[in-house]
């Protein structure tokens, strides 16, 4: 195991209305360190005891509350001190000052974690999903999120490795006595385990869509022609979840207010302004950034004056599902029925009657919204892939088993199915860190703020 | 002492872009709650430890850290438990959620403080100190705020409020003989004490401009003629800090481009703008805003037009002069010396030599600026009353002295003197909480966050 040599600090709370600041210590120095920053009441010093809490002070900054953390059990893995004190930006600023006086140095950003992945805490998925579990904005994030920091999903991708290297030792095994021409491998085991693993790792870049809406939230488009009241709409569905999101103590959220959870799932009205702006010119010439931004949605609301013609409805339904495509699940809607009624649908055309105005039908829309991203997968548990570095990982790795399986069928030489498929397996390996250049780590690290 | 029967909970940090959340469990039921919700490794029971630390996990949620705090050893004085977890607002309302199912209530703002003033762990003007601490931007603030939090600002109005009782004694002893129309209380002793108590009282009521100046920031007002250079100045001034202000992790401040620190002390410049204007029109007729806005500064910065000619300089100084109280502290600065820099000064005016756009001259004034509220007092450990509160009650109780003052000499019956001075007494009482009405304890706690 890498051992650092040095102790880094850092806040691990954000300076904002809080009432308490954490105060994060790291290294073969962590106790020694803050035993010359604080003093203890009981005059006995921090390193003489472990995983306790002890109340002392720092002479003219703060009283503060001390976690020690003796290593292996912290973690980074290493001897680590939490300092409690008062949440004020100049206590905090004073705190690390002494720190620092003391021998710490400032931590850059995610140090803390590639410490605990550096000495084996954790592996690089599960440092990963670390960012996610604290920006998961709802339920399904935060499951996909926590199944990935338990270690399940590198459980899965690692039995994965584990079997591509079974596939590799029966190829080498060939390879070891190609000169005698004798294919000892079992080809057809051989090909039947391909064929599983491949379908694995299909399955697992195919879940990359769904599982990155869920972690970003799943886009959704309003559309429909002018009047058909479509920010009438988005306003009625977005006004309880607003009060819902505020709910959550101390967080602000840019997006807020265009975010709508259901059923445990965050809905993004993506590029609102832009989406209705095209629709409202749908007949004419379309938006090209409009356009854009309708191809990303997943969920396309097709909103229906229901008091217009039929011929009108007709042209109006035909302008919608023209631009969309196959793969996005369109819900149309007939709006206004609070005040027309009963007027005619185009034939063969299922839509959902709704008054944005009154809030008829819109909890039907909303289960209907809901059951479009069911989190039902989750519960029973199939993994998804949410990180792009993973997919990207993933997709080579499908790149390089579907040169291993057209290889053994066009009889390519074992020896160069076996690098496709040496390349493969590290290609598995890098997501969770069985290979982990320092210019990776560096490039996942310095996305984590610092503290964490 | 009063017993609180229900349970509290709230985050205690602010969830933004920090690594840990803190929730805070306050009450008679938090150890019962936190094992409720909270499984721990060891399967044992949070209620059977006291003061330590320990991991456990909210299944579905997170992973968990667990501070127990026994009563009375906790902040409140009751049984308390810290809950740490991921810093994502979705984990931190579910485990609120969880906690308040399991029997918590959601604490109201300041309410952990308020139990810690009830329970007796602090009297009220430290209580008051606590969010003073929190919201400290500036080492003399922070100072101030942590004299108080540490009870010495108590103790020296308990001290006062003492000494009163004492006079209060001494009155009464001659009221209770008062139908023997004899003078028992020996007069000049009962004279001498309450000079030194009232000079006392006045001495704490004089501190209040200072105090609230240095916990507010010292507001400073930057004046002179159109194009003397004010703005350049401005620029010039804050160009270093505000490097120095950003260097305070997680913290953003509304007012960081308009403050100072120099020497310890935060200077803030007050309505920038409007006192622009003001003195660009200062020898028009001024306009009412500014002028109010440059009542409130205890630095006045005058800037003049080194290039000017003697007659424009004498006038502009005088504009300056006439506008500004001898309570200010006034900084005349002669501007572009590097431009015009043996041009004559008008007679009996001291002016420092600067350059804001060179920056020759800026450090001198940074000295003085900073030497106009010093901080050597601090130093001295004299008391600053920085409290609205505070300096109202003891405004009242320096009225009432002085009526018990000019009472003995008009020869006012004793009982209405004892009457003032019983007055007075109830005055320095409220400020650390003897007689704390409900309605009080509500209006300096709802100020509070929460969580605090």
């Amino acid at each position: 195991m890498f051992k650092f040599d040095d102790t880094i600090c850092a806040p691990a709370t954000s300076v904002g209305t809080g009432a308490i600041s954490i105060i994060r210590i790291s290294g073969p120095d962590a106790l020694k360190i803050a035993d010359a920053v604080v003093r203890f009441r009981t005059g006995t010093a921090v390193s003489s005891e472990g995983y306790t809490l002890r109340f002392g002070s720092i002479a003219d900054v703060d009283d503060v509350l001390v976690s020690i953390f003796r290593a292996p059990h912290s973690y980074t893995g290493e001897d680590s001190v939490e300092i409690s004190c008062h949440a004020s930006g100049y206590i905090v600023s004073r705190i690390l000052e002494l720190l620092i006086a003391a021998g710490a140095r400032s931590a850059e950003p995610g140090e803390f974690t590639r410490r605990a992945f550096v000495n084996g805490k954790m592996d690089l998925a599960q440092a990963e999903a670390v960012a996610d579990v604290i920006s998961a904005g709802s339920e399904a994030a935060h499951k996909v999120a926590l199944n990935q920091l338990k270690g399940k999903y590198s459980s899965e991708l690692k039995a994965l490795r584990d079997q591509l290297v079974q596939l590799a030792s029966l190829l080498e095994l060939e390879l070891d006595f190609s000169e005698e021409e004798v294919e000892f491998a079992d080809r057809s085991r051989l090909r039947s385990l391909l064929d599983e693993t491949s379908a694995h790792v299909l399955r697992l870049c195919d879940s990359f869509r769904t599982g990155n809406a869920i972690k970003a939230g799943v886009p959704v488009a309003i559309v429909g022609a002018v009047n058909s009241g479509k920010s009438t709409l988005l306003n009625a569905l977005l006004g309880e979840d607003r009060a819902i999101v505020s709910d959550i103590p101390g967080t602000t959220r840019d997006t807020v207010e265009e975010v709508l959870t259901l059923g445990g799932v965050q809905f993004r009205f993506i590029d609102t302004a832009g989406i209705r702006e095209a629709s409202d010119t749908i007949e004419k010439i379309g938006i090209e950034r409009s356009l854009q931004s309708l191809k990303k949605a997943e969920v396309v609301l097709g909103v229906l004056d229901g008091c217009a013609s039929l011929e009108e409805l007709e042209k109006a339904s035909a302008a919608i599902m023209e631009r969309i495509s196959p793969a996005q699940k369109l819900i149309l809607l007939r709006n206004k029925v609070d005040v027309c009624r009963n007027a005619p649908v185009p034939e063969g055309l299922s839509v959902l009657d709704i008054s944005a105005k009154t809030g008829e039908g819109l909890d039907e829309l909303r289960s209907r919204i809901a059951a479009s991203y069911s989190i039902a997968d989750l519960a029973g548990n199939a993994t998804l892939v949410t990180n792009l570095r993973h997919y990207e990982a993933l997709s080579r790795a499908r790149t390089d088993l579907a040169a291993v399986r057209s290889g053994l069928d066009l009889g390519t030489p074992t020896d160069l199915l076996a690098e496709d498929l040496r390349s493969a397996i590290r290609e598995l390996g890098s997501i969770f860190g069985e290979i982990a250049p320092d210019e990776i780590l560096g490039s996942i690290f310095s996305k984590f703020c610092i503290g964490k």
